[in-house]
């Protein structure tokens, strides 16, 4: 069906969250934040790129690192609000160099353990 | 190690973005919202709470519609500021009807397909 990409929801800094999905293993890699142009980028290449709030800059995925995310499906979600991407995660996702940023377990309201 | 849920990075609406999984299948479900409260709520009753943006309520899911997510894991990532709840899904996630909420595949910037 026809679809723009005008018709996702931005918030008001213009940006919508995006969970990234290991294509492969199912394991939810991490969460992080994209704009217009972001999307388009990773549409275009099929390297999945954010919007990097703390730089303020679009931020491809791995450029750096090589910890690149080859983008194997776009979909977004019932009312538009929510990006999911199904991706090749060549390395870590995270910066702490885990596979996931989903590493921390919470155990009660005061303890949480560290999965990895 | 000590963790104290004060620690997680809400936004300027005290909000946090949790993604929920199902624990079996690994599928992705939804992206909603949380707040202090419904962490706690989610925390205590084992029975995910959102926050519900449209509703400024809290949300227990499947609270009307019997579509319950039974707490599982309680995750956060690297940075503090994003959850990943692993969940037993009753029924469907999506208030369409479907087990997920990421049914849209986009398949260049101007047409999506619908998966299921």
């Amino acid at each position: 069906m026809k679809f723009e990409l005008s018709q996702l929801k931005f918030n008001e800094q213009g940006l919508i969250p995006a969970v990234a999905q290991d294509f492969e293993s199912g394991t939810v890699l991490m969460l992080a934040w994209m704009n217009l142009d972001s999307i388009r980028q990773t549409l275009t290449t099929k390297r999945v790129t954010y919007w990097s709030r703390s730089r303020s800059t679009l931020w491809e995925k791995g450029a750096t690192s090589g910890h690149t995310q080859e983008l194997i499906e776009f979909r977004y979600d019932c009312d538009n609000d929510a990006i999911l991407v199904l991706v090749n995660q060549a390395g870590a996702a995270c910066h702490t160099n885990r596979i996931s940023c989903f590493f921390n377990k919470l155990v009660n309201e005061n303890e949480s353990i560290i999965l990895e």
